[in-house]
């Protein structure tokens, strides 16, 4: 059973856009809190379809923490696997994602994994570049490569707006850098986070960046490799285990497949081997994931039956 | 790229034969503390070549937290999904296995899952029975099931032993009790799990019962619905997600398969829709899982590219 | 200026009373449930004037936490200050009376002071007794010596309604009993501790017991030894720094007195060298202490200047 | 019994000297590192007596954590009493000095006292100044006020090593300042903060200090009004409940008197009504305190039965 037409997506689409009135924009970012509340899109890419869409794929959105699982795949390629594990772990945590207290709890201290606000943190910390363009530079050829879309840029407003409100990931690093888990410095650090959160993407976007990683880090035109395969499969393991905030636990046994939500309300999944998939709708339930997002990801993953389990 | 013949499962025992050295026998209780260091056995049980093995796989073990995935299969079974998840939850974490505090943290009161030892206390006090014995007989009742092995019993000394030593647990019981987690009696509901941890297994059955599993619930011979599906599922997304204690996580992205271990030394593992998989081997790394095992498992996974990711 | 007529004792009653009806008497025990929250009274006790008292000084009621501060003394007497204090530590803590976190952060795990309820149970067991009625026969003696009122006995009712619902401290002293901190019988040390809990005074009780703290430790009539002198001063340094639960740096700032309390309402307090002081009232404020009696306290110790900073 | 020659002094000096062997000099600030550890003085203070001194009174050194009872009174002073206190606890807690988790669990979130970094670095924030030299201009003139010493300074050499080094309390900050504790600028608070740190003075200094404090507030030798009266004894009696860190309860057992210590080495003391005491010696215990100064302390305290309790 496959999913072959934009008629059913659209079905789809229909059926869980009534959960977007159960969610609330997130409203800690003026740029964020502008977001249409009615708007619910999908795109799905696979090698034989190319990209199926539905609803308001015409949408940008900045990508928020799906981000991270973009900058652990390129500061593995970039330190190492055996650098990045020594400063951040690989365990998933009942803690929020912007929880300060286990990193003093933690002896020696160490963020759980990256998918936490210090894990990414760390993990951009190690990317190549003296300086946050250099970064962010390399984020962005990272995204531009796996999007296939070399249009995709960095939305400044929201990026400025995330910068001045960052205290509790400035209090994050500071924690870090005494504890030498951080080597550059603060600020210049905080600028390429704030500025690879805010990458502005849409849904088909989301859906081919996942087809590279269900085709194990290969372009699935070209096949082209963009990502080592060790490396891609790591990616999807967090995805699983950590992905969707502390709600991960329960979108492993109620979708069942690899997937990464941001803020902003858009959310990254994969099936491997198969498809990629984004999502956007910007209501989120109060774990901070997209509420119609997932209900929508819920229905499409039964309806095909896309379980990894 | 398929194991099909014993050979090649002698060659891995061999090869992951050596880190037995580098681990420690469990030796908290008396009983687990006589097993043999140099053991190390492996079983695969799949439809069409039924059950290979090799190593010493006449060894038999107890359960221990392996018995957590059985008991969580039968709650669901007995109170029901949503009752279930009303009192534990479904995410994983990095606290140790018999922790305390979130349980103190948390409001209202929940284990984080039911892998660690809170959460399986929970789930043994809602499975049916008046008393200790008819909650367990209906355990073995399952695990004959599963293993279409009836002989399978008690080691009395390991349950006597345990429940002599279970202060921790109480501690959790009680505490839980205090917050309405806990409906029977402490002492009964210890009897229970101490005897669902001491139940008497070898490899062979630890392999047919991660086939069940891996054949959605169902008897892999007869095809019997053993388990219904959608629990089968549950149970397989939390061995992902929190089987292997807190080094769920890294065993996630060095082995990528489902899997739940014990102090005794077992691991039962599988490939959903392919195979079940039982290893032991009782010296344990400082995280409480079997390190020969988890290294077998490692280059099996790794040989026959079993990663479900 | 000195307290020496029970006419301004009325006055200051009558000034506090009012504040009865902003607290909220315990309910988790049903007996205690039972008190009358129009209750207020106090005893004041020095060598000179004897004992003056105002209020409703005919009321009984069970010690509850006040009798930590005996317990621990007799417990210093039985088993020696460094026995005790390996077992329990002198700093007060932040957290709540009944909290069991702390036990399991901290290596190795031991009760933060003998003021919050893991510490006053660490504290009972030590006291010599191989039975319950052995070790509370103990403490009601001392009761009896420093009252120099030897009708005092328990309230069994209350003792056994506690006893009951005793789970969360049947937690503590399992986890305890894992970690090597409690020798006896769990079941046995908490009988006495709901015991030690459950003995009926009435404030000119209190305000004697307060007097001999006062004048370390010897009788105020016949200047018999009933307690050491360095060890009536380690209960009071505890009664300043943890005597009110986790109000105790509030009271010490507003009424600068040291203090003990407990959820009955009663409070015992005392001026080193002067006087001893027992309050009762039995609604209480959030975190467990006579609203009203918090405050005819302070209104006494400002009239008469007697904070000891 | 009283001190009233300087023999006395000198004797407990001497008989204290050997525990300067089992301490360590802070190190993680290079210009602390510096500190001879041999050296230790005390400066008694009284009304009668004028300053009696011996050991090594001619040593300077910066007050460190010291000044916290300082900026408390002046930011009481400044903001008053119930502002101070809507930011900042009265509870003694049993976390480390420098602890963050507390500030996390806490909701809604507030440092427990002003004696912890958190506490003291909202209380610095509270003092009038819109510069970090106008704040630390007004520490500058408290302390000269009450020490009747103009000449004390700041060691810049001290205060710039501690600014760079900072990071910790700069994650305090930001996390404060996430939640609405911190008014002025971070980088602006920290500046005052590292420098009432690095206030420079000799134990004679705290000696006179801690006379004001004695003397409620007023000029020993004028009886000017300092500190009101009831801000001088919030300050004594945070001394007795945390001024020793993670083990004031223990000081206020052993030697019973108020105290705040600093990683200096220097410990300012006090008898209320009767004397103030400064004691410096640069080895510390593991929990940041002057470990002869403590000793020294310790034997003045039990010699003349200067106990409060």
């Amino acid at each position: 059973m496959k999913c072959t037409t934009e008629q059913e997506l659209v079905k789809l689409v229909k059926r869980s856009k009534p959960f977007t009135k159960d969610g609330k924009v997130a409203d800690y970012i003026p740029a964020l809190e502008k977001a249409d509340p009615d708007k619910l899109a999908i795109a799905v890419y696979s090698k034989e379809d190319g990209c199926l869409s539905a609803g308001d794929v015409g949408e940008t959105f900045t990508l928020q923490s799906i981000s991270k699982i973009l900058t652990l795949a390129l500061a593995i390629m970039d330190a190492g696997e055996d650098h990045v594990f020594s400063r951040v772990g690989k365990e998933p945590t009942g803690d929020p994602f912007n929880s300060i207290a286990k990193l003093e709890s933690q002896v020696p201290s160490k963020p759980l994994n990256p998918m936490i606000n210090a894990g990414a943190l760390v993990v951009t910390d190690l990317i190549h570049g003296e300086t946050s363009d250099e970064k962010v530079g390399r984020i962005l050829q990272l995204i531009h490569d796996m999007t296939n879309n070399s249009s995709i840029g960095i939305n400044y407003e929201v990026a400025d707006s995330e910068f001045e409100s960052a205290h509790l990931n400035r209090a994050l690093c500071y924690f870090m850098k005494q504890h030498g888990l951080i080597d550059n410095d603060v600020e210049m650090l905080l600028e390429a986070y704030t500025k690879q959160c805010s990458v502005e993407v849409n849904c088909k976007d989301l859906a081919r960046i996942g087809m590279v990683l269900a085709n194990e880090g290969r372009d699935p035109e070209t096949e082209r490799k963009i990502i080592p395969r060790y490396i891609a499969r790591i990616v999807k393991t967090f995805m699983v285990t950590c992905g969707m905030y502390n709600a991960s636990g329960e979108f492993a046994i109620n979708v069942a497949i690899p997937a990464k939500s941001g803020v902003s309300g858009g959310i990254l999944s994969l099936v491997p081997n198969q498809m990629g998939i984004g999502v956007y709708s910007p209501p989120l339930d109060p774990k901070g994931n997209s509420i119609a997002g997932i209900k929508l990801l819920e229905n499409f993953s039964s309806q095909y039956e896309l379980s990894i389990f």
